[in-house]
């Protein structure tokens, strides 16, 4: 006989940031209900439960144990804190980690990891339809249910084993956060100018689309790829007053020349 | 008495890479004449002339002096080479590089620049029209020549001089060059672990609408702004085998979390 497979319907979320709140408000959408939001700050516990119409708490040991699943959303090194603090329990516990093994939650009963590959920020709101979720559990039943659940609030659910969500950490690092920082660097290059950073728009915009019809490698332009050292010295001699992105200048310039002449 | 400020209707290019393809194309899309094409190189010279309507070159001195503007659009090293060798000439003389001043080319009576600023890869199509032009001439007379030259082509044409030419140089660099290189290292990273690059896209595209409505800095997420050294540490280790990329990771992070707290 096959084993039923019980939907999800409550949880618990321990944390406010921005993948709390984000997931948060995608389950009380989707007709999920929060019962709890943890957090050690009151009014950040308060502000995403008045959000989710749920209960604030401040202390993991009175998380509501008849809840379907605790989703522990905090960052890597405060989530071996609250689990020592969490009272005994046999629903599903799950963090939402890119680069925390699953078994970091192996002391309960059933566990598994539901991590959110996209860049979420408080102030912007998503289309939680769109939003990839990678998805493990630690048994069967548990991953079918985990998977149940990503299902209800979005299109786009893999499941990913731990190996294969650290790599696509890295990744998402590399072409998201250093992407942004780079975007940062350069505002604040051309603010330092007197020049609208709306003048890269074009530039930024055509930049992705092109990697859509075309590997990234085949993509690549400018000085670097060029080997063009006369301008890279220029633009590391106008970069002396800002050494840290003179270095940066100069390491990705680097990687950009070895890279493609190894090709 | 205004000065009559006559119309450029036939150019000569000098050069067969991206640039000069993308504005040749432009060119003759728009009705100008293109007399010559010039390349060292005999098949590239031919390739560029045949979709331009136009007459392959491949030495500088048989140039057409009746031509009303040669641009100059080869590597920033090659332009000196070129210009040594061209014959006299009293119409318009421009280069289209962002970080090499007009004044390189102050042996000719009028001068200036045409600088396309987006990336500009042969293998795909662009709209001439969303073209953002930066153009400096060496009096007013050429530069209003150049500036009603480039809004034939394009709606987004600014006067730049060479100052604000080099910062937005730089800010390109920054942003477009290096981003696609941190496409193509992930593209690797996810290639040599059999994963698709697609996955990234949601990520990638969600980077590039965020800083649409708001500041970069305030868009940034990732483990570094959260001094999260724990994941750092982690990557930095699974990175061991790739130093060239440790490196970049390393050098990336501490100037997001420098940046961040300095503010």
């Amino acid at each position: 006989m096959a084993e039923i497979i019980l939907p999800i319907t409550s949880v618990v979320i321990f944390g406010s940031g921005n993948v709390a709140t984000h997931l948060g408000k995608a389950f009380a959408q989707t007709g999920i209900t929060i019962q709890q939001v943890y957090s050690r700050n009151q009014a950040h516990a308060n502000e995403l439960a008045n959000t989710t119409h749920s209960v604030a708490i401040t202390e993991p040991g009175k998380a509501d144990t008849n809840a379907d699943l605790w989703i522990i959303s905090v960052s890597d090194d405060a989530i071996k804190k609250i689990i020592d603090h969490l009272p005994p329990y046999d629903g599903i516990v799950v963090h939402t980690a890119g680069s925390v093994a699953m078994e970091t939650l192996s002391q309960f009963q059933h566990f598994g990891v539901f991590y959110p590959f996209q860049t979420l920020s408080k102030e912007r709101e998503i289309n939680h339809n769109d939003l990839p979720l990678l998805v493990e559990g630690s048994d069967p039943s548990t991953t079918q249910r985990l998977l149940n659940l990503a299902s209800q609030i979005s299109n786009k659910v893999t499941i990913a084993d731990s190996g294969l969500r650290a790599t696509l950490h890295i990744a998402a690092v590399l072409s998201c956060n250093f992407v942004n920082h780079l975007y940062t660097l350069s505002a604040d290059l051309l603010g330092k100018n007197n020049i609208s950073f709306d003048f890269l728009m074009p530039l930024i915009k055509e930049t992705t689309q092109k990697i859509l019809s075309m590997p990234p490698a085949d993509a690549q332009t400018g000085p670097a790829i060029r080997n063009d050292q006369s301008v890279i010295e220029k633009h590391l001699i106008r970069l002396s007053d800002n050494p840290s992105l003179k270095k940066i200048y100069d390491l990705m310039s680097k990687s950009i020349i070895q890279y493609h002449n190894k090709q």
